[in-house]
């Protein structure tokens, strides 16, 4: 099995959204297609990935760098001994003659093509991915299903209470159980009035989480968190710079309830930082490396190891980015739950069209691979890279 | 004054050289022209940047954020109260969108245009950068010189003790007195021949510095450290990841002499975490963050701030990377000193022609602006960019 070329293409996946730091109005993604010499069924496997959003597209990265060492590489050097693409040999081939630290964008870039390599084995093996990476990686039969909560409650540009519950209330009619809304973009009062708004039309406060995006100083965090307490949320996300391990660490004495961070930690060293110095409590709070933004699978499951070390298991695992692969990862690595923006970055976003939410879990599509082709709206993007 | 276009072109600064964990031969740089509607003395302000060594050249993240973002922004919002480029508002116009965290490739791309915003600034004002900075940041008037020293040995490809020395020995004759030479690329018991023999041809160990370019665990830095101690070398560098703050700690309770990182620090809150959990020691260890791979100067000011709120003063600063605008800023901010790769990553690297290296100091040109204009191997891929 061998990679016989490479292809990427950039789209804009803009949502109207903007969160407390950024818009999302200019967000593109890079999508690749890493064609095999490998036939099933009489069809060309072929691996597709993409990156998460909230980082951009990585179109020169990869052009400039990583796709020239993909196919400068021997082919031998980037398989097993049964012959089949090796992701941890493709991984080192890529990280060849890079420097340590500074662990963003191209983190992504190797994250676009690890997918690609995932997509490409399970369909030479003509699986699911879920089942793949749980035989893979010796675990049991992968989970049916994984819980998912929706991402959303941005600042809409015309946004009121109104159409604040009126999007929320669009999440559960999907199914959703759980809902994440952004905060810090507005004053802390008028905040509250959006929380309140939230769980009334949820429910229950349980099911209810508030992203700063990393916005606050720690003061403000701290202040923040006072007035969040009483009410009980599922988490509080992100309330500080997610590398200012110091004020997080302040903000995790002051505030008693569940605390969220990790979808800007982009590296194993990052993770084991934010293990150590951030304060976080093990089975309270919940950890959001999303794998896909941080050099794939290969790279994730070494932070999970890493992790483990340090008292965090699978459970306390919710990764950012509501991505088919990170269900996959969901369902084998039997992770707390995944993420999911409801109707925004599609057709990238979301998971298989067979694949309703029901009662806040969601399963994966029986089909071989990631599942992209089980998404009518990215077939015509796929077969803009690749056709036979 | 306004930017009216911006250009980039790659280029390859292969050095056969390699250090402990990549090698250089595909190493690439980006030169960008920012060109603006003044003249002085009749002709036009361009103001060039690049990258530093180390990390690549960043065609793709300036082609594709940076560029865009910097022609969309109003022209008004990029400019100071007097009309003038203002770094700063320029620095947040390039950030805007970007989340936070993950400070790797597009802070080396961001910093690469700061250096042609102070270029262009310098030169608009028909005056040396070393001057306009230090007036910029309200400092005394700029050093004339700087101390600076020679990193080298290197592992080369068919290197024994005696190129080595000969190595060593040629940056003696440029006007070095300290020189810095790589390790780890070889057992412990060969790395200290090479130490030993590189002490000879110095004369003096406290003027050899050592660099294990990040690749030793805790424990390996440990053993090498304590072969290392008895030495009385100038500095012990990188012994661990960069970012494994936890290891270095570990280092430095048991390495009694000055350790020396952050070249792979890209940013204040790295910067900080450094500072906060390395333990480092206040005016024993040595910080080398590189303002061109960090964003710039503008962010590098920040880092100075920050980390002088823990005790850290500019003279525990030796910036990695040896190129003029460090130099610049070692004149201006008074630096502990700065580094120098002579003869290689040219003709990017070193400083300008009539600016001799003499008993371990450089001095800056009289020129305004960076000073790329005084290096002649360098007019010609200037003048590629930008000709009147």
């Amino acid at each position: 099995m061998q990679i016989t070329e490479v292809r990427e293409a950039s789209h804009y996946i803009a949502s109207p959204m903007r969160n407390a730091v950024i818009d999302f109005s200019q967000m593109t993604v890079s999508l690749v297609a890493l064609i095999t010499d490998v036939r099933v069924h009489g069809k060309r496997v072929v691996g597709f990935g993409f990156n998460s959003n909230g980082r951009y597209a990585q179109s020169g990265l990869l052009r400039e760098r990583f796709f020239p060492r993909l196919l400068a590489a021997a082919p031998d050097s980037l398989s097993d001994a049964a012959g089949e693409l090796d992701p941890w040999r493709i991984h080192q081939a890529l990280l060849e003659n890079e420097k340590p630290g500074g662990h963003g964008e191209r983190s992504v870039a190797v994250g676009i093509i690890d997918m690609a390599v995932w997509d490409a084995l399970a369909k030479a093996h003509d699986i699911p991915v879920a089942v793949y990476l749980a035989e893979r990686f010796g675990r049991e039969r992968p989970l049916d299903s994984v819980s998912v909560y929706a991402a959303g409650g941005y600042y809409h540009p015309d946004g009121d209470l109104t159409s604040l519950r009126r999007e929320i209330r669009s999440y559960l009619d999907l199914g959703y159980t759980r809902v994440k809304m952004k905060i810090g973009g507005a004053p802390l009062d008028e905040d509250l009035r959006r929380i309140e708004a939230v769980i009334q039309e949820v429910g229950e406060p349980g099911r209810v989480a508030v992203d700063a995006n990393g916005r606050f100083s720690a003061a403000e965090a701290i202040r923040y968190g006072e007035a969040l307490a009483p009410l009980d949320l599922a988490w509080y996300e992100e309330p500080v710079d997610p590398l200012d391990y110091a004020s997080l660490s302040d903000v995790a004495a002051s505030y008693p309830g569940p605390l969220a961070t990790g979808e800007n930690i982009f590296s194993t060293p990052d993770a084991l930082n934010l293990a150590r110095y951030g304060g976080l409590r093990v089975s309270t709070d919940i950890l959001q490396m999303d794998p896909a933004l941080s050099y794939g699978v290969v790279e994730y499951a070494r932070m999970l190891d890493a992790l483990r070390a340090c008292g965090w298991s699978e459970s306390d695992q919710i990764p950012h980015g509501g991505h088919q692969l990170n269900l996959a990862l969901g369902a084998a690595f039997r992770l707390g739950g995944i993420e999911s923006y409801p109707g925004v970055f599609e057709p990238f976003g979301g998971f298989a069209d067979d694949q309703a939410v029901e009662d806040g879990f969601v399963g994966w599509p029986e089909v071989p691979g990631v599942g992209l082709e089980a998404k009518a709206g990215l077939r015509p993007l796929l077969a803009e890279l690749w056709s036979e």
